[in-house]
C-alpha cells in the first residue's frame, strides 16, 4: 500500500468510528436535545448514496465504510426522533 | 456527467451540508451538552486527512466537500468546548 492509499485508508476509518462514541453517549445518558435532527436526516441520506456510490462503481472500501457509518448514523438518527 | 458521477455528488453535498443544521443549532442555543466531543476531535481529523488524501491525488471535488465539511465540524468541536 502506498502512502496516499495509507492517508485515504486512515481518513475513512477516522470519519466511520467517529460516531461510535456519539452512539455511546446516547446509550448511556437517553439524551439527544443538543443533536441537530435535520443534520441526521440529510447525512443519513448522503451516506446512503455514497454505499450506493460503492456499489456502482464496484469499490468495496466505499462499501464498507458507508455501511458502518449509515448504521452509527441511523442509529443515533432513531435516538433523536425517540428521546426528543 | 454520467449518473454515478452524479450520484456521487449528490451524496457529497448532503454529507458536507448536513453539518450545517448543527451549526446552526449551536448559534442558536449555546448548548452542546448532548454532543460527543471525542466524535468530532476523530471526525475533524479524519476530515483533515481526507483533504490532504485530495491534495495529494488532485481532486478538486475531495478538496472542497472536505475543506468546508472540516470548518463546520471545527465550528462544533470548539464550541462543544467552550460551551461544555
Amino acid at each position: 500500500m502506498n502512502k496516499i492509499d495509507l492517508v485515504g485508508m486512515v481518513a475513512g476509518i477516522c470519519t466511520t468510528i467517529s460516531f461510535l462514541p456519539q452512539v455511546v453517549k446516547i446509550v448511556r445518558t437517553k439524551h439527544t436535545r443538543d443533536i441537530s435532527l435535520p443534520m441526521y436526516v440529510i447525512f443519513s441520506l448522503g451516506v446512503f448514496m455514497w454505499a450506493c456510490y460503492g456499489f456502482m462503481t464496484n469499490s468495496l472500501p466505499i462499501i464498507l465504510a458507508n455501511t458502518v457509518t449509515l448504521a452509527l448514523a441511523f442509529y443515533i438518527l432513531s435516538a433523536k426522533v425517540k428521546y426528543k
